[in-house]
């Protein structure tokens, strides 16, 4: 009836209609599509001091980050916090941003190599915060790690931003990680090798989400990403615990028609799946979903009809991101879906089993899976303390001594999972299990497998090894280690050189 | 190092770590599941004066929400504000619950049969607020339309949520509306036929956006989607003026190799679709894709790849539903991906075509598609003006008389798409372009197609009917018509008995 203009009383506050003309609407639409990373940068209205995030999806082989930090630097920006979901050692051009105050402060479930060493002695005057990969998404949702912008490679996408981690050249597979930032970041920029026909299907990350889109030549390298700590081990120690691991879960009660599994890093955890994968055919179990970093060894149960679904936040190598590409039951899942505790609905707590490395444990089961023998950041928190407690069943599978350092000790220099969390401790020198699990223990002995105590690991540990040499430390945080709800579970300190 | 007993000068207001034993956490984890809907309304905290929500994908078949309420109504809950993303004819018994104060604000794109009629009378003390598909999601994302729980019906879920329209039995194929509230709501109930093995997959509904599931008998009778507006017509004027809408967009200069269309409800608009098929077929011309509600028509184009991918927002029929289930390119997307103008990204400013239709429009080319000749609501705004604006090229079919009432007329009883919006009508009786088109007017004309103002077929519609009577209203608002930007383009006042 058009009556609006004198409604006040009727529509209250509510904004009256004011017309403007199709042509002139059309006109003012803005591409997204920008014509250098610069161009992206400055409409994205990224200031000093704001937080910009990137995802770790490239693993070793991430070019994204250092090519948007040396941007960033060239611009002038000051005093930004990084937030990756993680870093690693190719990412060591950041010590020079953050010596030269670009980044002020890191979120980061990992830090490897150079970087983590200067980190260690002192670079940052904050120390850094170290997430697992639930937290990270829990950080996110309630608001302590809110995200400017946020800068996201991926290999192809359209012009709206529609885009996955399959399609393209740089194939890292799952976006899972970049998901909990595309949905929750204000600017979201999508750095991409090639720009697509629109509709670009299947889309992880979705038009809706994307303010920003610039071709950039290379956003990551898929040939790194199946390397390190995801490559399939041929030691014959780290094969031997993974076998004995697979036997302590066929014996555990949680071994039956439909169960889960998630295997984390480490070559006797990836391990673990080869063992398990020979009892399965043999028994015909099949599991109902793996979950996780996905590895190729995951890929050819699925693909043999021995796990029904994969459900995927990151894949470990070139064979998972395929995979995904092309099985449909292979699902893309986000680091919320994963493993977020305050998320509605994480499939952590679905998880029947869980194989995790250490790099120390100890007697009070707690894990360390941060810092090395010289209390040096030399690892991730990733999905270790999310898994663990989220799980039925969680097995750490490690060497009782590493060339002459024990494994498992008194006291962990870094805890980042609690010890009661921890289920199973798997060694080549014996299978310890937590005392609060007494039932489990009655079922790996019933079966015939022999189990010693966590002490006794300890003292068998230190016969094996020279007396470690005590660790100088100055009382500088380096960094501050955050649980999966956010709470401080433990600090690590600057090395004294 | 376990220092975190003093080092609250380090972590300042972080929170300290505080153990709880693993299987106490993993018992203190509640299910999803409650045994009844009443249960279910009881967890979601549900209280008097909150904002419930329902999506309308089974539209004259839904289920979900009469029983829904009947269950609110029998818990006794008041002042409830019901934001359905439409309401239809079968949910006449709303009347019962808004004469017992149950519900006292009513949020819908649509209002249809008894309810309509009623609310047209003066039912309400509040004026219903009507919107649009992308203004809905408008409305939830700017905070105005705050939903406290949301009740979504679906075929099938699992027991974490994870969901989609048509896998089950009451297909409704895209949950493209519940998707807005499953993301948006702070609490999130799924009333489902079945409860499947967990994980299932694929996942429009998504496990982190659940809070509760409840198994219920029927959400929704599938058979009836495909009725009413979305049935196909074989009425012989519309389908001429369907034939001249197909000549128009032919000759329009958006007819090319990849453009993109959408047609809606009504019958000479579904109709478009054949007989632009034709034209596709024998000038071998493709398009990039399908918008909006999806009909068998389209899927039909789909397969014959004609039409390269379907973003589909809602089904109009049971072949939707299940191209949706079986066409890797028959795309599910939100309401906010569809339509919103303040989304990051609304596929409707891909658009190339829109076919649209009207109840009256007007010699500004403005158009009603909610109240009737006699003032009653009896029709929907949908994604009439988000597409109209959004396309490139905005055709209205109409027939220019129906019955003894004009459809071209001097003033629309009530604008849903401001004129400026549209730039060709279709009628029986002649086609006009909007003068704000010339460029247009000059390709149609200069393609052979005659055309003529919309001053002359008001008047030629004028000549074809009798003197309308003029409507009687009260004072009293029934209705405020909210653009897609949440501005009031309009208001609708209760008829006079």
């Amino acid at each position: 009836m058009n009556h609006t203009q004198d409604l006040s009383h009727i529509i209250g506050e509510l904004m009256p209609f004011a017309d403007t003309d199709k042509q002139t609407q059309r006109q003012q639409r803005r591409a997204k599509t920008c014509a250098s990373l610069e161009e992206a940068v400055r409409r994205s209205g990224l200031r000093d001091g704001m937080t910009i995030s990137f995802h770790h999806a490239f693993r070793g082989g991430d070019l994204t980050l250092n090519l948007v930090m040396d941007q960033l630097a060239a611009m002038g920006f000051k005093n930004l916090t990084l937030a990756s979901s993680s870093l690693s050692a190719c990412h060591a051009p950041l010590i020079g941003h953050i010596r030269n105050g670009v980044v002020s402060q890191v979120y980061t479930s990992g830090l490897r190599g150079p970087l983590a060493e200067e980190i260690s002695r002192g670079l940052m005057a904050n120390p850094v915060q170290i997430h697992s990969h639930g937290g990270r998404a829990h950080l996110v949702k309630s608001g302590e790690l809110n995200i400017d912008v946020a800068f996201l490679g991926v290999p192809a996408c359209d012009d709206m931003g529609n885009a996955n981690g399959y399609t393209g050249n740089a194939t890292c597979g799952s976006l899972g990680y970049a998901m909990v930032d595309a949905q929750h970041a204000d600017q979201v920029i999508l750095l991409t090798e090639d720009i697509l026909p629109y509709p670009h299907h299947p889309a992880s990350i979705r038009q809706d989400q994307v303010d920003l889109v610039v071709q950039v030549e290379c956003v990551g390298d898929a040939e790194k990403i199946g390397a390190d700590a995801t490559r399939m081990t041929s030691n014959p120690r780290e094969l031997q615990i993974a076998q004995n691991a697979a036997q302590v879960i066929e014996a555990s009660g949680y071994f039956r028609e439909g169960f889960s599994l998630q295997t984390g890093t480490g070559g006797a955890a990836l391990a673990v799946t080869r063992f398990l994968g020979e009892k399965m055919r043999r028994k015909n179990i099949r599991a109902d979903f793996a979950l996780g970093g996905i590895t190729a060894t995951i890929v050819g149960l699925h693909e043999e009809g021995y796990i029904r679904r994969l459900l995927d936040v990151q894949g470990f190598d070139s064979v998972a991101a395929r995979s995904l590409a092309r099985n449909p039951n292979h699902i893309e899942i986000s680091a919320n879906e994963y493993a977020n505790f305050s998320s509605k609905g994480a499939s952590v707590n679905k998880l029947d089993v869980v194989v995790l490395s250490a790099l120390e444990i100890d007697t009070g089961f707690n894990v360390n899976v941060l810092t090395g023998s010289d209390g040096v950041l030399r690892g991730a928190s990733g999905g270790h303390c999310d898994t663990a407690v989220g799980s039925a069943l969680s097995i750490i599978v490690a060497p009782l001594v590493r060339g002459r350092i024990p494994t498992v000790v008194d006291k962990v220099l870094t805890r980042i999972t609690p010890g009661s969390s921890v289920d199973v401790l798997v060694t080549d020198h014996g299978v310890a299990v937590n005392p609060a699990r007494p039932e489990l223990a009655k079922r790996l002995q019933a079966a015939g497998l022999k189990t010693v105590t966590v002490e006794w690991l300890c003292d068998r540990a230190r016969q094996l090894t020279d007396e470690p040499q005590p660790i100088a430390f100055t009382d500088k945080p380096i960094a501050i280690v955050r649980y999966r709800d956010g709470s401080v579970i433990d600090v690590v300190y600057q090395v004294r050189d």
